[in-house]
């Protein structure tokens, strides 16, 4: 079975590493933070000390890290991938980052005889435990072929959007579809609950026409309670954000509601609500309408 | 069986007529504009000579027009309804308008004796064709059951929100999470097409996760064609969501996203797109891009 490289073992890598074990490969594990590995010795999992010995086992290195920094450190730092990767070996890269930097770290690897598939994922930590991911590819066809069969083993639904950089502009264009959703619902929800609707009702009456979206039926609960356990951090989006943004700049994309809430989530952040989940920019506009926020 | 008056008959009313006297109501209907009543004759539908008339012979009148200067002119101008109505009428009104003057309206009328029911309606001219609208009710709660077989004959979700006023608040709800709602598939999607994915490519890869909404499955065609056949058009949801920013504004909410996409509207409206549907938003954004708009 395919030797499997995870740099990477947070809440979704974790998540995924126990799922690509679970479906037999063999599968090594690295993570900047020690002790990570041990909740999956069960599963067969061992441990290299540095991503450049993880890379020199595997024929697969997928990287599940946080931001452009991270995924840099991991494949071009001071033992990192690059250092120890054989020609021929493909890295999966699921963290989300920006996809011009993704283009510019495949040809730094091509030169090595390295391959890069970009992957980043939707469907959080649940659809991370659950192998429900849905995987936003891009990458060459032969090279996402390859790795399809370890892609399968996190998710549920893979699709392949073109060459190198192109699942990360997937991904970016989903961030920027929630900002404004997130936002849209927050404003519905204040302007109905100060109005002295009962919001639970209006919910209901509104789910089944052209308003019905998944943060209406999943997240306006917690916007009503205006209590945000996680989900998806506000300062993770509004990091998606700022690579959607720096994107949409360089290729010429004018997105005025995505730049309003980014700004909004500046403010949530600042104000030290950024360890929340995405849902609570409900805060800003309780705050901005004299509601309790 | 009850007699039913129908005071306007556009898209959405002439529709709704239809359904109330397939559903055996006795109804009689008047139009500002002549000639409508025609197309009804055959269900036995019978034409009122103004609203004054109509009102004198019915026991429930429902309003159909379009904004809050034109009920307060079928409702106390010349020859209105409330000239001709007798105690114990009631009117319900399905246009979209304003909460406060609605509850002006209903002061106005009960010095007659005559209630008011406020019954906003979603689901547009599909769903008043097909009698599934969505109903947002307002209202005493015995007038509200005294017209509730009138209003089944028209949609299959019926929603009392409270007194009267607050079907036209969750209507205003509506429409303040749709604008934002429209605003960020545009964004997402000119994102994707001039960075050079395939739309629908992302749409389908979106729409099983935390993006999924109304709007992306049965809107995102027509913005990726870049043509608007109604639908609902721009000009309409922009007087609605002027109604919701003047309540917005009587109870100190402030709505930063719904505020822009008014001036987003507006600037749609004054290049001459008023009358497409609201999916054409997309073209604000496409023409901010570079894009063909």
């Amino acid at each position: 079975m395919t030797a499997v490289g995870f740099a990477g073992l947070g809440t979704m890598g974790a998540a995924m590493a126990a799922n690509v074990a679970r479906a037999g490969f063999h599968v090594r594990a690295w993570n900047r933070t020690p002790g990570r590995v041990a909740a999956l010795l069960e599963l067969g999992v061992t441990e290299a000390p540095d991503p450049a010995a993880l890379a020199a086992d595997a024929e697969i290195v997928v990287v599940c890290v946080s931001d452009t920094p991270d995924v840099e450190q991991v494949l071009f730092g001071d033992r990192g991938i690059a250092a120890g990767a054989r020609p021929g070996t493909i890295v999966v890269d699921c963290s989300t980052i920006s996809p011009s930097a993704t283009r510019a770290f495949a040809a730094r690897l091509a030169a090595g005889g390295i391959s890069l598939v970009d992957a980043p994922v939707t469907g959080g930590s649940e659809g991370a435990r659950k192998g429900t991911l849905s995987i936003l590819v891009g990458g060459a066809p032969e090279d996402v072929e390859r790795v399809r069969p370890v892609l399968a083993a996190m998710g549920t639904t893979i699709t392949h959007f073109g060459p190198v950089g192109s699942g990360q502009v997937a991904k970016a264009v989903n961030q920027v579809v929630i900002a404004t959703g997130y936002l849209s619902v927050a404003e519905g929800l204040a302007l109905a609950m100060k109005a002295g609707l009962d919001p639970e009702q209006v919910v209901t009456a509104l789910s089944g026409g052209v308003a019905a979206s998944w943060i209406l039926a999943n997240r306006s609960g917690r916007m009503i309670e205006n209590d945000y356990p996680l989900g998806f951090k506000v300062a993770l989006h509004r990091k998606d954000l700022a690579i959607a943004l720096a994107l949409a700049r360089e290729i010429g994309v004018s997105l005025p509601g995505s730049s309003l809430v980014a700004a909004l989530e500046d403010g949530l952040i600042a104000r030290g609500h950024g360890e929340e989940d995405q849902s609570s920019i409900a805060r800003v506009i309780r705050g901005l309408s004299g509601m309790e926020d």
